[in-house]
């Protein structure tokens, strides 16, 4: 849940959190974080599928294997990525001086940078601001380090669930950054989640992926898929509960709160795309497989055209049917219904002049788009926003 | 070649060509076009992939599998496509008037549509056009008909080329409408071919795949597939030549000539693409493979933030790498060298801090990205156009 007005801060046991300005960005602008976690904890991580990863993503995905992590040390401003065998020393030698001052092995120090691509790390002003990172280390600091780690985002990101793990309470919690270059084969974002629970690494690490999978990989915003994905979780087990397994009772409860997590910050990365307006949820039904539903939500959620007129409140259920009709599925047109919230646009193949109705509903932050194939029993969901001429002004003139 | 200002009038031996307004659009658009031959003609056709095809689009599916026509009537301002089996009896009730009124078969009838989906046909507007149409047929009126199958298209494409078989001289000529719904599993439009030359059934159909998956195939411009592409290319043999067939001499210059209309119809399309300020064409050069070199093309081509990127004359060569990167190819990015027509950018895994030059040449209205693999022997071309705030606007508010 996002935390309410005026409630005491969140705060995860045994993790704290940093977020300061270190001068990559404007004078003032937070751009470095930092998250610990103060003894080691079971880590797992999913990273870009593009061939061309930044140079912290090499690192990691090596790091990753031992599914141990201690710490993540984040800068935005600066990709750190197509910058040869400069940016691998450089962010090998950030994650060098983070583990010296923690005083933690390197290999438990994890790195993840967003921003500009092809620009050498400034990796001076990153190191001379790491010892004032750590000292700014506190539990409660969980909304600075959001806060640092974002790019064209217009507000952080942060969302937590507590839940029973038998008579105590633990708490899982993440932060997420969008916003440009969101595409559904792992959306273009970074993402840390921490939680006290205790959890085997290889339960983990099938949790993490199922989590990204129904959330993460379910969101397109420009469909350009970055350098850097990044999605880190540590478990440190401060609950002192016996670590899960997919055997455990509880697992159930850990999985559908990590899915819930994850989905709800998929949820914040859409609702703030770039020159976003409007969250667009796509929902398919009655597909005939999983596989079925999922390529026609995700088509649905990267038309342009429907992205566009969504903007313009524009009922045009005629994009919505195209990009199911080119998803590659098998349909049947006669089969299809479609709605626009509660305004059913398309029936059984043909239009049922609702379009003064649709154009209302359209009118409202949050627009769900439901196809019902008519095939058989399985649903899915995308996400994605409206495409705006922001998105356009944002894009035209980022590194100039 | 675009016929220069003040030449005589392009025309093709046996071939007439009507382009009217039947008020489906505003008064005075042309909105109805007529391409007729003066004796059956050898046929070929490709058409989209969506599975969710516009009425005509399924009737020439049919029709199409006897190779043969006389001529095609093409309405555009509705695209009669989602409207059931009144979309199917309306097209059919067209053709068949078209056919009476021409006195022919009406096999040998196809139709096209282009416009919004889901709108009945007004069969009874056009069907009150028809006479007229067919009256004002004229050997010189091609551009009429370019006119006529127009939708958000700014200017009216036709393109042309002579060529010598023996001691005659053929012509090809063909006009096309883009601009929106352009995916490159077959760009969204509309283009009819016309020639005098005689060829058999089976070499034009093979000539006529080859042409479009070099061009209409390569051209991105918001990647969403309609459900009404067409391309029909119509030779009725008034040149009284040897009908063509693969082994003819004559052939390779058909097979180049014919490409090149189509490669030129497709640029056309890209510099007219919704909103689009600048023709962007993507060369990708020494691939492994000619798959890998079309694949990678086309992810430049088609992502939203290097076509933003252009747009705002920035030389943000992140995208481009980051495109290639996620384009499924293979690659070594420390053999990567990517320019900007002349200017290189990135060479071999790292920036050239070559920003402020390439920014000058992107203020081309034809900008060209190269992009060197490093890796093979092969290349691939595609084509694009910048994305513009005025994409969104069309877009947004197209049917209201």
């Amino acid at each position: 849940m996002k935390a309410a007005p005026g409630s005491s801060p969140l705060s995860v046991p045994g993790f704290k959190f940093s977020g300061i300005s270190s001068g990559i960005k404007a004078p003032g602008e937070k751009d470095l974080a930092l998250i610990y976690s103060e003894s080691p904890a079971v880590t797992a991580g999913v990273f870009t599928k593009n061939k061309v990863k930044a140079a912290p993503v090499k690192i990691a995905i090596k790091q990753i294997a031992s599914r141990k992590g201690q710490a993540v040390i984040i800068n935005s401003g600066n990709a750190n990525a197509c910058t040869g065998d400069r940016g691998f020393k450089d962010a090998m030698s950030v994650i060098a001086d983070t583990a010296e001052l923690l005083n933690i092995p390197p290999e438990l120090v994890y790195a993840a940078s967003t921003g500009v691509i092809g620009r050498p790390l400034p990796v001076q002003k990153i190191k001379s601001a790491i010892p004032g990172l750590i000292k700014k280390l506190s539990t409660s600091s969980i909304e600075k380090a959001a806060a640092a780690i974002m790019t064209t985002d217009t507000f952080h990101k942060i969302y937590s669930k507590k839940i029973k793990i038998g008579k105590d309470t633990g708490t899982i919690a993440g932060i997420v950054k969008g916003s440009g270059m969101i595409c559904p084969d792992m959306a273009t974002m970074l993402c840390f989640l921490v939680t006290d629970i205790a959890i085997t690494p290889g339960t983990l690490d099938l949790a993490l992926r199922e989590a990204v999978d129904q959330s993460f990989n379910r969101l397109a915003i420009d469909n350009d898929m970055s350098t850097n994905d990044t999605v880190i979780i540590m478990a440190n087990g401060f609950l002192k509960n016996k670590a899960l397994t997919k055997k455990s009772l509880p697992y159930k409860k850990f999985q559908s709160s990590l899915n819930d997590i994850a989905y709800n910050l998929a949820k914040m990365i859409a609702l703030d795309g770039e020159g976003a307006t409007k969250l667009i949820e796509v929902i398919v039904k009655r597909a005939n497989t999983p596989a079925d539903a999922k390529k026609a939500a995700l088509a649905v959620a990267q038309s342009m055209l429907v992205k566009t007129a969504v903007y313009g409140n524009d009922p045009n259920w005629g994009r919505i049917i195209a990009a199911v009709g080119y998803s590659g599925i098998e349909l049947d047109e006669r089969k299809i219904s479609i709605s626009i919230n509660k305004t059913r646009l398309f029936h059984r193949g043909v239009g049922t002049n609702m379009e003064k109705s649709a154009n209302k509903e359209l009118a409202c932050k949050e627009v769900i788009i439901t196809i019902d194939l008519g095939a058989g029993k399985e649903s899915a969901n995308a996400l994605t926003c409206d495409l705006t001429e922001k998105y356009i002004d944002i894009n035209a003139h980022y590194t100039t």
